[in-house]
């Protein structure tokens, strides 16, 4: 059944995000862990029809991106050292603003406090004024929908000056923009406290959101649960470039766990402490970011929602090719156009509904400092627009960091067709003169001289030309620093050069994996028109956790027989399947299985005993056909895994009609 | 080639550790992780082939188990929170002996310490007696080969004692068994202190050995990463018998990491701080442990060590059928035993050598106190005899603690077929009275009575019968409790019951993936006798990292068209190749791949872009022959999916003679 089916039968049944979650519950999808201890928020199990979804769909992950584009697959560990991310600026940077209530100990997320506060008091007025009933009741509804614990319990009718409720509504529309420091501003401005107590809190302080321990029995190495694979695979890169005898670009992916420390979970799968993530680097030339492939993506149509569109303040998207988006420059270059179209093509595969996806260029503010242009594919849910993969150019920032931190070149040599003539600044330093003057310190002295950029260099240079020395002062070393020219020289030189040497471009899609499962089980679900307690997950066949239900009829000994041959040439044949041959009628048989998706059904009658023809049903349409066991396989297979269509596989299969199920 | 020609090259050129290290590092099988940082000890990356590798024996594994048995694969969360671990009991007994140095702040691990000075005394002793000439340089050899850094940085020739000598090797003999306490006292009786300032140390501390730490803001919810993945599963088990359709008995499944914090971790991937495990829980009735497929794997023989055989001093292995095993009560019972030989299958499909694998039985001190019976699979290599696999009946212990602690019932309810009578002691509590006694404490008191077994009701009920009341203690109430027979009755009484309610017992194959890894390299690494330098690493092609190398003779524009094309033949049927254009010599190309295991060489040449015919070349024997690609191709699917001979699935081809390499 085609995506625009699904929904022509929601416009009859609406969804209902309470059913899909009693579907996932009932069947086992997914459960919060330690539920007989009280679970802990923001850490789910997955259950076998979950595990084996979430196995296929990272199986068309890896052959999608890593087999089709010969990436380099690396597998890094989790815990990692705080050094390392400390020069990537996760130590720093990676955290939420939080607000301590001393008396009672709870902590609030600034910005979710402040937001939820200033929503209350809207409503409060909106009562006040007489416009709603019960803006309590209206409260409560909202947060149902948005799964949210409600921290304001009481909404007061209280009416607003109509010069407050323009501040605040201006407030609410940038919340996601604010620092610490602007937040507790904004606190104190609106007198924010305990929303139950009204007592004020804590300033807001940054949280860090990474996991952390100790490494080794000492207690003093400190490391953390890494936030994303991306650092384990920068930190190889020169074993990458080796591996791959050298040649560039190339792309490094990993596939694993991250984790992220939130304050305070909600929204179920969508934001949890411990995620399966996905994730490319590759690795190009910051000078040319052709894509070898982009002529076979270029007339993909895409819908875009580029920064200046949201600036205008419109969420109406822009349809377009992305080979138009690359020549006009909305999109920065070939290879983030290339990785945008391949990531549209992988969400199709796996059952995403096209018209709930777009690409939302990410806003100035939003940008880490160093990414030259960054896109989100974005997944329509009853929670709303989802961030679920990233696309972004991160420039040569990672490299660099690590490189400069650790003192390691993480460079591509390449060998120049045409020498070329290269004019630098150079410094020389007379090197046995350093060790009596700075003793210990002469390491250092000597790198931060080594390490002065061209400007520096050239500055220095005019400085030890006119006063005849150079003076400055080094972190850690006490008072100014004096050399002359006996210590160094600095000169401009020509050299001709053979090689170029470059840290390359980092382009990396990031997969956040259960993001995008819980948007595939939204786009999926819808129930039967004719009988709208029976759900199904029209999960597409190639990533179905189950892709055949053998059902014999009845427990006839016959029957039983036949099913455990017909298992047996199955299993043979590498079809994963579920005998059913539980005692309940067959209607409910294929009621529960349309719940887990299975998009099969094989059934086991008394004709398959005379001649060894079986029925096959479809899943969404119910359509049913017969054939042998192994036409039967054939079309199973052509379906499930060579995108052939359900009538083009059943062709050579005879319709079958029975009573409606 | 099978196993036993890799033996008759091994008998020519031996086995070394340094070379297999060598090939491992340079093919970027796997490395240090953040090495660009100085690494840290116990955790390294896997590169492209050892991802590919783990990958296919995954995905073997998962067939293997999971597919053919209809296990419920389970993913459960690595962060757990502390109850959880403190009920299993891992927050107790986890964890290795460390001292500690307060001078220098040194740590040791107890029983290394221990044995490793003992050791060099007698070497020094061996010196002294002037039985070997130069014992520093022995035990440096000794220590290169284990991989350790030495403790004792130097050994003195001093004499010991002949009852010294004997005391001592008593003692190492038992090293793996002596508790902190009683290493402690070795320590004190032996006078050994910091090998290398003489100084005395702490006496042993317990460290536990899971990394901890803090859920949530607050950081008052302590947590670990998890140290095996069975606790996931068995706090499933409810909704895991629901999902089976409270079938039994079933299995769940688990892949992923765990952790272990290793005081100081060595032998490279033998002893790591973070790894993946495969663990399978299976729930069986504790009065039935046959198994209805044991009759499958009966004949097949195996090497035990059981428990008698190591008591007697002996490490002959005990060669017989896992059938006469089980019929002998030497293996606990059918499902173990089939478990066993369904290891056995596995490590053989992914390349273990069966001469260098074994059964290794606990010896009941090595036991969990709550096993019934444990099995390890072990394989040896440079390092020895590694525990790869483990096989243990863990008896109805996890269920119940988690049980006992949750009040949550974990249990199967099996429908009689006749209706039972049961004599019972049962208690009953008059509770109006508990509430007015003991107010908070009320519900303490009642579930401690409620939870009393039969044998303590008994007690009880002679108490009440005789004294006229009961008298005990709970633990957090202060003084004696008594109670007389207003508050409580306890008699014994018969009643019909339909339904058998018991706790399941739980067979448990646990595999460490990164041990059984190592032990394949080790198994399957050779040099050719030809040509020493020339390494190569056998795997099955089943599990090979990629299965074809596809050489294009020379740069020659007419062959890079053909190979383009090649290429889209083998990617469309799906065989993971990888295509090697470098400009160097077809030797060159097949040596490298020789290393990195790829089992078919594909070499297109001039009479390919003629007739369309390649050659097939084998890695192991370095045979070749000739046919059309499609040929070739049903031979390369044959030999490496479906089990077929080389011989077997090329006798269509022509034999095709090179000069040698």
């Amino acid at each position: 059944m085609s995506v625009e089916e699904i929904q022509k039968a929601r416009a009859v049944v609406n969804f209902s995000r309470e059913n899909l979650e009693s579907v996932l519950k009932r069947r086992f999808f997914f459960a919060p862990s330690f539920e007989l201890y009280g679970g802990v928020s923001g850490l789910y199990d997955y259950g076998p029809p979950l595990c084996a979804l979430q196995a296929n769909i990272i199986d068309v992950w890896r052959k999608h991106f890593i087999l089709e584009e010969d990436m380099l697959e690396v597998d890094c560990t989790m815990l990692t050292p705080y050094e390392v991310l400390k020069t990537s600026g996760h130590v720093d940077k990676f955290s939420d603003w939080m607000c301590r209530d001393l008396k009672t100990g709870e902590i609030f997320r600034a910005d979710h406090l402040v937001e939820e506060v200033l929503e209350a008091r809207l409503r409060g007025d909106e009562e006040a004024r007489g416009l709603v009933k019960d803006a309590n009741a209206n409260a409560q509804d909202d947060a149902d929908k948005k799964k949210r614990k409600k921290k304001v319990k009481e909404i007061k009718a209280v009416r607003l000056e109509d010069a407050v409720i323009k501040e605040y509504h201006g407030v609410l529309a940038k919340i996601d923009g604010y620092s610490g420091p602007e937040l507790g501003e904004l606190m104190v401005r609106y007198k924010i406290g305990n929303p139950v107590t009204g007592e004020p809190l804590e300033a807001p302080r940054a949280f860090n959101l990474m996991f952390e321990t100790a490494i080794g029995p000492s207690g003093q190495l400190k490391g953390y649960l890494r936030p994303e694979t991306a650092q384990g695979q920068f930190l190889n890169f020169n074993k990458l470039l080796e591996f791959n005898n050298n040649k560039t670009p190339f792309a490094s992916a990993s596939i694993g766990k991250s984790f992220r420390n939130e304050i305070s979970p909600r929204s179920g799968l969508l934001r949890v402490r411990e995620f399966l993530m996905a994730e490319i680097e590759h690795f190009v030339d910051p000078e040319n970011k052709q894509h070898p492939r982009f002529n076979e993506v270029k007339d993909i149509k895409l819908r875009f929602l580029p920064r200046e569109v949201q600036q205008a303040g419109s969420v109406d998207p822009v349809e377009t090719t992305i080979g138009e988006a690359v020549a006009s420059k909305m999109v920065d270059n070939e290879t983030l156009g290339y990785f945008i179209a391949r990531i549209y093509l992988f969400l199709m595969a796996i059952g995403v509904d096209p018209l709930k996806l777009r690409f939302r260029q990410h806003m100035a503010n939003e940008m880490a400092h160093y990414a030259a242009d960054c896109w989100d594919a974005e997944l329509k849910t009853s929670y709303g627009w989802i961030e679920c993969v990233g696309c972004a150019d991160r420039s040569a920032y990672d490299l660099t960091v690590h490189a400069n931190k650790t003192k390691e070149k993480l460079v591509v040599r390449q060998k120049l067709d045409e020498p070329v003539q290269v004019t630098k600044w150079e410094i020389e330093l007379t090197k046995k003169l350093f060790g009596p003057k700075f003793r210990k310190d002469a390491p250092k002295v000597e790198a931060f001289l080594l390490d002065l950029s061209q400007e520096q260099l050239e500055t220095k240079s005019k400085e030890l030309g006119s006063k005849g020395k150079i003076v400055f002062r080094i972190e850690g070393i006490e008072g100014d620093i004096e050399l002359d020219d006996k210590f160094v020289t600095i000169e401009k030189k020509t050299r001709t050069e053979h090689v170029r040497e470059y840290v390359p471009n980092v382009i990396e899609p990031s997969f956040g994996i259960g993001r995008i499962i819980y948007s595939v089980f939204e786009h999926s679900f819808w129930a039967r028109p004719e009988d709208t307690a029976r759900s199904v997950l029209s999960f597409p066949p190639l990533v179905a956790p189950t892709k055949v239900l053998l059902v014999p009829l009845s427990n006839h000994s016959d029957l039983t027989e036949v099913a455990q041959k017909v298992s047996k040439v199955f299993r043979k044949e590498k079809i994963p399947f579920k005998i059913d041959d539980s005692g309940v009628s067959i209607g409910k048989r294929y009621a529960r299985n349309d719940e887990l998706g299975t998009p099969f059904g094989v059934t086991i009658d008394f004709e398959t005993v005379k001649d060894g023809t079986v029925t096959l049903r479809e899943r969404d349409s119910t359509k049913q056909v017969r054939g042998s066991v192994s036409d039967v396989i054939k079309a199973v297979r052509d379906i499930t895994y060579n995108g052939v269509s359900w009538d083009e596989g059943t062709k050579h299969l005879k319709e079958f009609v029975t009573l409606s199920e």
